[in-house]
This record gives structure tokens, C-alpha cells and sequence, in this order.
């Protein structure tokens, strides 16, 4: 059986071992686990490719002879990413997330840096991953077009109430439409070699076009030209984003655990390496025109080409050409690309819950965010995670070419931690290890990741200097205040800790006696039940009181109190100015005064109501009271609730609710691809 | 000294008298009960001429010539209404408001019609004022032309702000820009008649203009011409909107009360009208022009004057004439009508909530908004209105021109079940009355009375026929949801309150022993506190429990407890799927199960914090849990608090507000204006 996908999620980035008699039912063979992890850093080949081919249109159609070398240095940033990060799984076979890797080896400061940049990515993610579906959608569906930010909002939205209602797909229903990607994205290279070889392959549509180079780029060259290829492999890096997962879930994967995580890292890698390269190759072979603003940069016999003409993503441009002689084929591609992209964005949905909820953990996130087995704590990430992608996309209008800009600095501002945190970990290991063989396997993974932090700092500087105006400043600001804000949480706790913490000599301070107050506004039946308790508890003192707001209503109490001869003396407390809190506040504060030694317990009766708009009707007096009333020491609150009917509905669906959710914990409830 | 005007109209809507010593120095003199419920009821002769031209306009230039016949109707019903209110006036010395005598004499259900409808009409108040105001605004300062909604938006926020913080303008604070306002216009009105009468007075600059009539309206006359002349009146009875306010306020008048209120009111009947009827005739006298799209209707030379056209407001050609030699004139009459607009939008700030208090206290509306001596049921109240007042102005661009037309029907609505409550007022008390004079004078009021009623239904039957589409099926919808939504919250509380009533064999049900659980998470101090505070209560059994949700920290937990020496048994639940809420109330139930006599009571550790956004940080899942625990019969929550450092200044300022909120009710902080 597959598991659950939120269980997998959070075991691999919490790292903590479940039950062994559970675990073994989860664990995930290669063919399931590469899917499962693959999804985000596959889609990316959706949009990269497109914007190399857009950076590069700036400097006109002269520059894109660049294109397939800037594919290979891309790939090459790829492989060495894949080998660092295949040191990082035999490492942390417990499944370290960079934010862990960041933490242990190199300190605090610098796993919250990393934390921050995670954050950031995965509200990017989400934005990134929708717009693009929504952009691959409309060279299917061109009408579309001009809809594409509420369109990209409502994806998110969907997707949001979908994991909200705690609906988690299975391993096996999540492969099925990766390797539908997988198979289809190479189907279509292979069935366009083969035409290529034929000489049958058609040009693109926008192979008719010339590119107006921009001003300031009329001739191609120079410390210009060189930068703007900076920017295009910039650009092009975003195919690396998600490489990353699979090294926090080797706990996921069946035995040998990191020597399995490490093969399909590389069949990950080769996967992605090939599908980046044969869009880039096909694309220059027919000819492909790709321009940020095609109604003014793509011409027509020297004349731009307008509004009207629709410019088809470069996977829509190929599967135009490719498919040519077969339709089916170009749409089951937009279909399954569309649909990896939707799968990206809901990893983020999974993994930003379970990161945040690590970060409450160690005190950096307010701690309900931690507490689990309560969906509540996921939910609260979940419409986090959800407000933000959404704002982004409604203030960049679903447009992939600016969101892009922000969205590398955070995985690269990760990547290069980890990899520095890694070189620290093995020299650590590396000063107690004496076994010869064990030294010389260390030292080659040192070099390893020693490669990688040079070749991923690298990037992280071309990056930032290409990208920082155009938009990756953003991403920057973001990540520092997410930073600062965590810091001074974590500070607050500390603070609050040592403000609590028991001393040597602190003990049991029994107060000397109970003194109670039953608060009265009506004579009903919360009112007589509250009286009850109250009674059985068998308080040194115990009287009712009331505030005198109305004197014909406060008389008429004490008639039918008197009437009924309730054996609890009903006090009433003066309140010329018909406050509430105040007099039974000051009240209370003369009972201390007068015996300081004493604790006064105030009970207060309490509807309880079914639905939430009851509660806007009912209780709010009591706990404005309530709220103003632990202010003062020495003093307890106790609610008395009394069941209203509607509460009992409420209830039975609570009662339900908690058991679903506990049995989806379980891994008791089948997905619906086990049944 | 002069009151505290939120006071007043709290007294004056409530109508509950305070005690007399309070009361006697709260009495108003007529000068100055005439500005405090003047301002709404002038303010509109700042828009209902504009809304008369605009009107007429449609049909072009021939129709002008109807605006002062037009003037003349509204004025005789403005003299019908005030006839009518003096009535009121005197039927109700203690300030029977619409609602009050309509639910009284007619019943519940018209009573909650009145209500709907000024309801609604408060919110309308503020955006028609609003807008006016910088309609009118944008005559002295040209350039605030197209920045309306912001600036609009921004003054209601700035009121908004005001009122929340809880400033009061005094009496005289009021009456200075009301008198200032009256003096301006009616000093502009003869100023104006006196170079009339010189031949000096120039011309409007828009007297040059022709406009085109709209389609359908070329030849003047027939049912479509009698149609916009009612259509026209309709507006210009924007001008009655706030002669009601001051039947509302007769206890705050000086003996005799109601002598003095019905001279009052017709002395704001005689300057309303008159300054009406002279903007009307000085407009007719310089040829302003004014037209809805001025753009397109305008024609100069017979060609529309385009958008470089700025528009002015009646008042504001007006004075350009007027004071065409004398510019600061100008500047005055723009100032305070600008002012007096403002004013008026704050009545509707002080007596929205005042009517939302009595609807509550009658069950109509969330009994916290009922709450008196407590700012927070006020602050309820004034961010709605301006929330619904910020939502209108954006919705319509700050328009006044469409504002309007959902304006004046719930005014009508609220005139006309009043008048009839009127009627049915004195047909009651003639059938008891037998002294011969008295019953003279009731028959005479019945009759005023009843053609009160004639004319403020006609008046409302021809503003639904003229208005209904343009907009004020809006204003209906929003009254009739405003109606259901009351009638199902007072069934709502009606349905509890037979759910909770005691009945005759009711008594105190005394449950045989409390078995007392304290919740534990960690050993720090409010764990201490807690533990001393159910010890001090003695109860028949007392334990402490935890949730094992983490085997490590329990057993840490178990150790440090057995290091103390805690006399309090430490129970562990365990928690295989590590939820929280569910094994501690499975436990409860267990123990109720066991001894269904008993009670439960929980104690629960919380810390008191500081500021709001420490309660984000802690207490949540101890909120969750007695959310949860509530539910379940027989048992009690009691919050044990540990007050942190940082509470203790919150506490201070909490106590600063009581203390200068309390001043205030009890009026013993003066207003500026006497000091």
C-alpha cells in the first residue's frame, strides 16, 4: 500500500521515526518515491526554457544562438547539484532538510537564513507553478487570454480548500500524472527527432517573425551582451528549484535508504537534464520566436506584430510543430504539463505546513503552529501560504517573466548554506574518524560539496547581480523581515521561559482559603446551575453577586431569588454609571485586599452554542469580564457552561471531525487509488 | 456649561431619564438645540438644488424653468412634515423616535421597518454628506477633480477615527459652523438680492451654455415630462432628510420641553426653506447651468464643452457670481458648507449606534451592542457604519448624484409609519380622553396628522415610482435584509430564552463531589499556581494530568515531578497519534461515566500577557481545549492565570480607560468649549 502523501511529507521533514510496525507499510520503492519528489523540480522545465528564450530576445534574434549554451551550463549547475546533494543523503540518512544541515553544522542564525529563504520559496512556488499552468493553458485555449490573474487566483484557491478538507493523495495517484509529463515531454522530443531527421518537421508559427532588439541592445556584445547572458542563465536556473526534495526524504525510502535516495536523485537529475535540453534543441530547430512584450518586440516585415497575435509558451510552440499531423498529441502535452505544474504548487501546500510547524518547534513560530495531530495548526499555514501566493499573483498579474525574478535567490541562498553546512560536517567527522577507507570516501564528498558551494555561491552572486533591480530584491526584503520577525518570536519565548521557570526553592503556595463569587445577571437555568457547582465545591464562602445596571430589573431578581429561596446570598454591587466590568472588578480587588492570603474563584455561566454565529449573539460580556478579571493576581475564572440544544449537533460533528482526522493519522483510511 | 454631546444623543434616543441633578445642567437653551439637530437637516439645501437641476437637465434648457415650482412643493411638504412633527413633538415630551411610536402605536413589525429603513439611512447620510462635501470641495479647489473616492474614503476615516477615540464636540463646539453656515448662505442670499436689485449681479459662467437634452426627452411635455418633474422632486426632497432629529431630542430641551422643541422645529422649517428658496431663485437669476455629464450634456456653440470642463456645484456658481468682487466671500460659503456637511455625516456616527443599542436591548441585534458603559459596544456600531459608508462611496465613486437615489426612501419610509403611528396615537387616547379642550386639540392633531401622512406617502410612493430602477431597489434590498436578518437573531434569542427558563420545580441540583484534574504540559510556574490554587479548593479527589505526546519530554516531565515531590498524583495519558484535546476529553467523559454525579472541574494554567499579539503566541491550545471541554455536560473549566511582566502595563492602561471612559458618562469631564 502507498501512504498517505502528508504523512510522508511531514516524517521526512521532521525526521523523527514513526512506530517501526508503521513504518514499514509506508516506505516507497524508487519507481513510487521519484514521482512523489519529482514533481516540483520537473515542472520547472515548463518555464525555463521560455525564459532563456525571453532574456535573450532583449539583444533580438543574434543572441539566441546563445540558447543552447546557456542549456549547457544549466545542466552542468544541475549535475553538480546532484552530486552535492547525493552527499547530503548518505550524510543524513534521517533525511536533513537544509534547514536542519544549516542549523547543526554551521548555527542557528544561519538555519533561520535558510528557514526565511524556504518560506519565501514556497509562497513563490505556488505563484510561479499556477502561472505557468495558466500561461500553457491559454496556448490551448486562447480565449483565455486576458484572464489569466483571476484564473491563476481561483487555481490557488481550489487548491487551497482541497488541502484544507485534509484530502491527500496517494504516492500512486501522484505519479500517475508525472510520469504522464515525463512520457509525454519525451514522446514529443523523440516524435521530433524523428521529423527532425525526416526533414519533415514543420517551422514554428513564430518563425516568421524578426525580434527588435531593445535600446541600448542594437548590437550584440560586450559587458551588455555578456550580462544579459548572465541573466538568461539566471533565468534558466529556476530548473534546478526542487532538486532539493528528495534529500529531505530519504527516510521515505525503502532499504538501503540513502543508497536508493541517491540513485533516483541522479535518475531525477538525467530525467530533468534531458527533457531541459531537448526543448532547448527543438526550439532553435524550428525556429521559435519567445519575446516578454510579443505585440511590440515581434515583427512582421519590419512592423510589430499588435495585440492580436497570441504568443504560445515554448512547450505549446513545439507541441505545435512537433504534432502537427496529430492534435491529440499537442493537447495530452499542455494537459500534462498544466497538470505538473498544479502538483509543484501543491507541494508547497504540503511541505510550507510542515516546515512552519518544525520552525514553531524550536520556538521561531508562534507554537500552535507546532501542535499536531490538530488540523487546525495546518490550516492556519495552509491560508498563509495561500494569502500570500494569491497577493503575488494579483500584484505581478499572474506573470511568470517578473515572478521569475524573485524566485531563485531563496533556493540558491539555500542551496549555498547547505552546502557550506555539509564541508563542516564532514571536516567535524572527518577530526574523529580514523578508519583509512571511511577518511578518504569523507574527503571525496568534502571536495564534492566543496564543488558545489563554489559553483552554487556562484550562481547565487550572477543571480543576485542580474536579478537584484529587476525584481529579487523583493525576495530579499521578504526573507529579512520573515527573518527578523523569527528572531524576535523566538526571543519573546526565551524571555517568557525564564520568566517561568520554576526556582530551587519555589513549591506549593497553598492559598488560605476559597473565596467564591457566582456572577448573576438573570435568574435561569445557567444561572442555577452555576450555583450548584459552585455549592459542591464547598467554598469557605460562596455568594451570588450581581451588578445593579437597571433597578427594576436587579429588583425583580432579588424578588424571585428571595421567592425561591435559593440558599446562596445574592449581593448586589452599586453601578451609578451602568458599567459592568468595573464594579465587579473592584469587587473583587477589595476580597484581596482584605484577605490577601485568600483566592477568589469568580464563576461565571456560559451558553454554549452550535455554530459560530451564536457566539457573536452570546457570551461576549463574559468574556470581556473574563479577559479584564485574570489581570489581577489571585484570582481564578471558572466557566460553567450550560448546553444549549444546537450544541449538540455541534458536537457530533467535532466528534466526527476528530476522528477522520485521526484516522487519516492513522494511515487507517485508504486512498482512494488503494481501494 | 454644555454637555457632552454623545451623552445627549444617547438620552435623547433612549429617552430614559438620568438622575435629576445630572439632568439639570444638561438642559438645552433653544440657540443651542437648534445648530445640535440642525446640521443634517440644513446640510441638504447643499445638494438637493443641484439634485433639482440635474434632474431637469435631461429634458434640456425648457425644462429649467420648472425648478422654483419644483421648490415651492418641496417646501410645502417640508412645512407639511414640521406641522406633523410638532405633533410628535408634543405626543411624546419624552423623545418618542420613529421607531418608538411606530412600534408602539402600530407594532413590532412596522416598528422594525422604521428601523431597517434608518438604518440604512445612516449610512446613507454619511456617504451623500460626504460626497457633497467634496463635490463641493472640488468648487474652491480645482484640483482635487478626480481624486473624490480617496478623498471621500479618507474623510470618513478621519470621522471614523474621531468618534472610535471618543472625542465629543460640545453643544457650542456644534452650534459655531452651523450659525456660520446659516449666516453664509443666508448673507450670500441677500447680498445676492441686493446687487440683483442694482442690476450688478453677473451672470453664472455657465449661463453661456445650452444643453442637450437626452434621447427620447428633445420635446418637452407629455407623460415623460411629467415623469422627470416628479422625478425631480423626488430629489429636491432630499431636503427634508433630517427634520425628524429633533422630535428624538425633546428631553434634552429646557422647560417647557415640548413648547420649546416645536418652536424650534419650525424655526429650522422657516431657515430651511428660506435659504432653499433662495439658492433656487439666485440660480434661476444668474442661469446656472448644471448637468450629470457636464462633458457631453453642456453645449457651447453646439458643441459639447469636453472634459476640460470643471463643473461647479450650485452653491459654488452661486457664490462666484455673488461674490465676483469679493473673493473671500467665496471661500467662506464654500468652507462651511463643506463643514456643516461633515457635521452632518458625524450626527449619523452618534446616533447609528445609539439606535443599534436600542434595537439590542429589545433583541433585534447582538445584545453587545447593547452593553452600555462599555466603548467597545459603541466602536461595534461606528466601524460598521463606516465600513457600509466607505463601501457605498467606493461602490459609487462618491457620486452624489447616484447616492441620492437611494437616499430618500427610507426617509419616506420611516415619515410615513410614523405618521401613521401618530394617527393611531390619538384615535387611542380619544377613547379615554373626555375633557371637551383636550380632546379638541387631539382631534386637530389627528388631522394634522393624517394629512402628514397623505403627503409623506405620496411623496414616497412617487420617489419609488421615479426612483426604483435608478438605484433605490438598492436601498430596499438592503433594508428588507436589514428586517430579516433582525427578526430571525430576536427569534433566536427568543427560542434560548424559553430553552433557559427555570421552571417551577427547578431548584439547585447538587452534584455529590468534584473530582478536580489540573493540566499539565511542563513544570513552570503557572503549573505551580495552578496546582496551589485546586489544592486550596479541596477537592474530593485531585490529580494532575498529561498528555504523553512526546515519550521524552513526559518522562522528563514525570522525573522533575518526582524530584519535587509534588503532592498531586501525576497522571499520563497516552497519545499514540499524538493529538491533544481528544485523550483528555475522553478522559473527562470516562470519569463522568464512572460517577455520573460528580463534576469535573478542569483547572487550566494561562498566561495573562500584554499585548495583542502575545496572545497569538500563547494560550491557543488551552482556548481549543475548553472550547472543546464545554461541550460536554458536568463539567467546569476554571483559567488559572499567571500574569506576566508585560501584563502588568497592560492592566495599567486598561485601568487609565475605564477611568477617563467612566469621566466622561458621568460627564465630569468638560468639553473644551467650557474650560
Amino acid at each position: 500500500m502507498t501512504p498517505a502523501l502528508g504523512d510522508i511529507g511531514k516524517r521526512i521533514l521532521i525526521g523523527r521515526k514513526l512506530r517501526s510496525a508503521q513504518l514499514g507499510e509506508t516506505l516507497l520503492p524508487k519507481k513510487i518515491a521519484l514521482p512523489v519528489f519529482a514533481s516540483d523540480a520537473l515542472s520547472s522545465v515548463a518555464y525555463a526554457p521560455d525564459e532563456i528564450f525571453l532574456t535573450l530576445s532583449v539583444a533580438g534574434l543574434a543572441a539566441y544562438s546563445f540558447s543552447w549554451k546557456i542549456g549547457l551550463l544549466v545542466v552542468f549547475v544541475m549535475l553538480v547539484v546532484v552530486a552535492s546533494y547525493r552527499q547530503n543523503v548518505h550524510a543524513y540518512p534521517s533525511g536533513g532538510g537544509d534547514y536542519e544541515v544549516a542549523t547543526v553544522n554551521v548555527g542557528p542564525t544561519a538555519g533561520l537564513t535558510v528557514a526565511s529563504a524556504l518560506m519565501v520559496d514556497y509562497v513563490l512556488t505556488v505563484a510561479v507553478s499556477i502561472s505557468s499552468g495558466v500561461q500553457n493553458a491559454k496556448s490551448a485555449l486562447p480565449f483565455l487570454a486576458g484572464h489569466e490573474t483571476p484564473l491563476a487566483v481561483t487555481l490557488v484557491l481550489i487548491l487551497t480548500a482541497l488541502n484544507l478538507r485534509g484530502v491527500r493523495e496517494s504516492g500512486a495517484l501522484f505519479a500517475i500524472p508525472t510520469y504522464i509529463f515525463m512520457a509525454s515531454i519525451i514522446g514529443m522530443a523523440i516524435w521530433g527527432f524523428i521529423r527532425l531527421s525526416a526533414g519533415d518537421l514543420p517551422l514554428a508559427d513564430s518563425a516568421k517573425f524578426d525580434i527588435a532588439p531593445e535600446a541600448g541592445h542594437e548590437i550584440f556584445g560586450g559587458l551588455a551582451g555578456a550580462f544579459l547572458l548572465a541573466r538568461a542563465f539566471s533565468s534558466g536556473c529556476a530548473a534546478l528549484t526542487g532538486v532539493e526534495a528528495i534529500s529531505n526524504g530519504v527516510p521515505a525510502f525503502r532499504k538501503p535508504k540513502s543508497k536508493n535516495a541517491a540513485t533516483t536523485l541522479l535518475l531525477l537529475g538525467t530525467i530533468a537534464v534531458t527533457m531541459l535540453m531537448s526543448i532547448l534543441f527543438l526550439a532553435s530547430k524550428i525556429k521559435l520566436r519567445y519575446a516578454e512584450d510579443p505585440a511590440t518586440q515581434l515583427l512582421q516585415n519590419g512592423q510589430p506584430v499588435g495585440d492580436s497575435y497570441t504568443q504560445k509558451t515554448v512547450i505549446g510552440q513545439i507541441g505545435d510543430s512537433v504534432f502537427s499531423n496529430f492534435s491529440p498529441g499537442f493537447y495530452l502535452v499542455i494537459g500534462a504539463t498544466m497538470l505538473i505544474l498544479v502538483l509543484a504548487a501543491n507541494t508547497a501546500f504540503n511541505g510550507f505546513p510542515v516546515l512552519a510547524s518544525i520552525l514553531a518547534k524550536d520556538g521561531y513560530l508562534p507554537k500552535q503552529l507546532h501542535t499536531r495531530g490538530d488540523r487546525l495548526a495546518y490550516s492556519n499555514g495552509i491560508i498563509l501560504l495561500a494569502l500570500c501566493a494569491v497577493g503575488l499573483i494579483i500584484a505581478f498579474n499572474a506573470e511568470v517573466t517578473k515572478l521569475i525574478q524573485l524566485y531563485i535567490v531563496g533556493v540558491f541562498v539555500s542551496f549555498t548554506l547547505s552546502q557550506f553546512g555539509m564541508i563542516r560536517h564532514w571536516t567535524r567527522h572527518l577530526k574523529t574518524e580514523t578508519n583509512g577507507a571511511k577518511r578518504a570516501q569523507m574527503m571525496r564528498s568534502r571536495v564534492i560539496n566543496a564543488i558545489g558551494l563554489t559553483m552554487t555561491g556562484l550562481v547565487l552572486v550572477i543571480v543576485l547581480l542580474t536579478k537584484f533591480t529587476h525584481g529579487a530584491y523583493i525576495a530579499i526584503i521578504a526573507m529579512a523581515v520573515l527573518f527578523l520577525l523569527m528572531k524576535g518570536i523566538r526571543r519573546h519565548y526565551d524571555t517568557v521561559g525564564r520568566e517561568m521557570a520554576v526556582d530551587a526553592d519555589d513549591s506549593l503556595m497553598l492559598p488560605a482559603r476559597v473565596h467564591s463569587i457566582v456572577l448573576v445577571s438573570k435568574l435561569h437555568k445557567p444561572t442555577l446551575r452555576a450555583l450548584a457547582f459552585a455549592k459542591a465545591a464547598r467554598p469557605y464562602m460562596l455568594e451570588a453577586v450581581t451588578v445593579d445596571v437597571d433597578r427594576d430589573e436587579s429588583e425583580q431578581l432579588q424578588a424571585e431569588w428571595d421567592a425561591r429561596d435559593i440558599p446562596v446570598p445574592l449581593k448586589r454591587l452599586a453601578s451609578p454609571y451602568r458599567e459592568i466590568t468595573r464594579p465587579i472588578v473592584q469587587y473583587v480587588r477589595d476580597i484581596r485586599r482584605q484577605s490577601p492570603r485568600d483566592v477568589v474563584m469568580v464563576y461565571i455561566p456560559e451558553y454554549v452554542v452550535g455554530h459560530w454565529w451564536e457566539h457573536i449573539l452570546h457570551n461576549q460580556s463574559a468574556l470581556r469580564l473574563k479577559g479584564r478579571l485574570l489581570f489581577t493576581p489571585g484570582v481564578m475564572v471558572t466557566s460553567v457552561p450550560y448546553q444549549l440544544i444546537s450544541s449538540q449537533a455541534a458536537e457530533e460533528r467535532q466528534d466526527r471531525e476528530e476522528r477522520v482526522a485521526g484516522q487519516v493519522r492513522r494511515g487507517a483510511r485508504k486512498s482512494s487509488g488503494d481501494r
